[in-house]
């Protein structure tokens, strides 16, 4: 199995990392496997005999690698690397899902399996992709794309076959659970707590795509389409943001036995907002953790929870890429 | 493929019902799926062509589907059916296993698949078991052993691949978590919320196997030889029971913000006792939940949380019976 990345940020090159380190693991299950490519804005690295993965993991970007690199977009590397799968881990647009939609479509057109990282291009054309999938004969894997490093497409898929999913419920996005969080047990503004977690690198230099709700909304379209198979698009999704929970109502709600979260809902409507949570819940978790709470028929409710970001959503990235059919003659 | 079912109690009864519901999403998996035998200790019944699942689903001994019943063990079924695939659903007998390691040997030594929701076997004999289905070339599944209907061995091989589990600690015992729960939050004695258990049906008449942390240090035997690769029996559990934990503890705990709850340890050591758990910790989950944390080298750490015991076990037997390889010329 040959691979290629494309995206070369914080995601892959931990990836590139984990590659390096689970390289005997992933071989057991992809005997001939090998990064070949790696690509990122300013051009690519290319080797059909497989890249050094010792050499590929001790950069922080492509031009480390070599001096000269191939001059060219990710989408010549996808076409020219006769690759077996694409790692798409650019990062996510929600307004057009580019580049990643092109490096997608490109890459299932050429009957390459895709593993995702990047929910712009399943936010903006999710049912259209998969069906490209399916009428290509491969497999396109989005596990990473929602609440990191918690697998909760293949748990659906995997672990409760058999089981019909009702709706599902949880923390999505750990940004604004963190900023709850310390509003929560501190008794502090969003405006100091938004501030702590910039300071901390949890929260980004303009966070209106977390504290909005724009990033959860995005899970709860890819949710709902790949668990519940609904249509949805971003502004099928009710959305709130948490800049309006003030301390008093953090407090208020603590008394009562409660903790305002941001919770995303994804049944009959498609929602994102600040709402009570029972301190008891299972989904009510703190810090940057992310939960999910599943209703089924047989197995009742199941809650899973775990890092809903950083460098353990390499972790489904993995899981994915081992979930791979073996490539024709065992390449 | 063809099955039969090994006991008729709770979970076998249930089992029917939902195979019944089912039919159209097991078939999809098995074309050819049909249950064609179920036994309990007064006999049993077969039919070639598949039993009737509406009634089997009525029925709550096994003397109601047919006025005479096959007279004859589950071995003789077991023997006669040429199954392809064994349910196991006796109950667990911790001192030898006992029928169930008998039914298990023989369905494994005749070439079939086995689905067990039987701890005893494991416990007793977990290596001999699994070393005869991989001679066989046969699977030897179960999920339902282990947390009820949490899918936490599929999890762990379907979600997690590439991950190393380093630990495995959590809440494996519905029945003390219950108890604990009451006593928490009612501040009741042991004795009380044991006696409200029992009435409830929670508890058993003989509340032994629960409260002394047997139950619990069974699955922690399975957790670490089906997870961590060890060879481990009870007696290598160090096993504490919740009779003595009193009111007053369970009071200074809850004022400092923790709970006592019985937690199972599955890592260097094998340990099952009350503890301390903070009540933000994702593992600290109330009345008959379960919740098993599990500790990796990607994904860092993750939580799952479910029904323990009921009805919902059934899921994991069915996910079991969907996960197994379809069988030779579709049958």
């Amino acid at each position: 199995m040959r691979a290629i990345l494309v995206g070369f940020g914080f995601i892959g090159r931990n990836l590139v990392k984990s590659i390096r380190d689970k390289l005997a693991v992933i071989k057991s299950f992809h005997p001939q496997f090998k990064l070949v490519g790696i690509s990122d804005v300013e051009g690519f690295l290319f080797d059909e005999e497989g890249l050094d993965l010792e050499r590929a993991s001790s950069i922080s970007k492509i031009t480390e690698y070599l001096e000269k690199i191939h001059e060219g977009s990710s989408i010549e590397l996808i076409e020219r690397s006769e690759a077996d799968v694409l790692i798409e881990a650019t990062p996510t647009n929600v307004v057009d899902g580019q580049p990643g939609l092109s490096h997608i479509e490109k890459a299932l057109n050429l009957g390459m399996h895709v593993v995702t990282s990047n929910k712009g291009p399943l936010v903006i054309a999710f049912k259209r992709l998969m069906d490209l999938a399916k009428r290509k004969g491969v497999e396109l894997k989005y596990e990473a794309t929602v609440a990191g490093a918690i697998p909760i497409f293949s748990l659906v898929r995997d672990c409760l076959r058999g089981n019909h999913v009702r709706k599902i419920y949880g923390i999505l996005n750990g940004t604004t659970n963190y900023i709850l969080s310390r509003m929560h047990f501190d008794d502090i503004s969003f405006e100091v707590a938004l501030r702590e977690a910039q300071e901390r690198g949890i929260a980004e230099r303009d966070p209106t795509y977390d504290v909005e709700g724009i990033d959860a909304a995005c899970k709860v379209v890819i949710l709902a389409n790949a668990i519940l198979g609904k249509d949805a698009k971003i502004n099928d999704v009710k959305r709130e943001g948490i800049k309006r929970v003030s301390r008093e109502a953090v407090r208020l709600a603590r008394k009562a036995g409660y903790a305002i979260k941001l919770v995303a809902v994804v049944g009959d409507r498609l929602e994102v907002g600040p709402r009570l949570v029972a301190l008891n819940h299972p989904i009510c978790v703190h810090g940057t953790l992310n939960a999910v709470h599943l209703e089924t028929d047989l197995a009742g409710e199941i809650t899973i929870v775990g890092p809903g970001a950083g460098e353990e959503t390499v972790s489904a990235i993995i899981n994915d890429l081992l979930s791979l059919p073996m490539s024709g003659g065992y390449r």
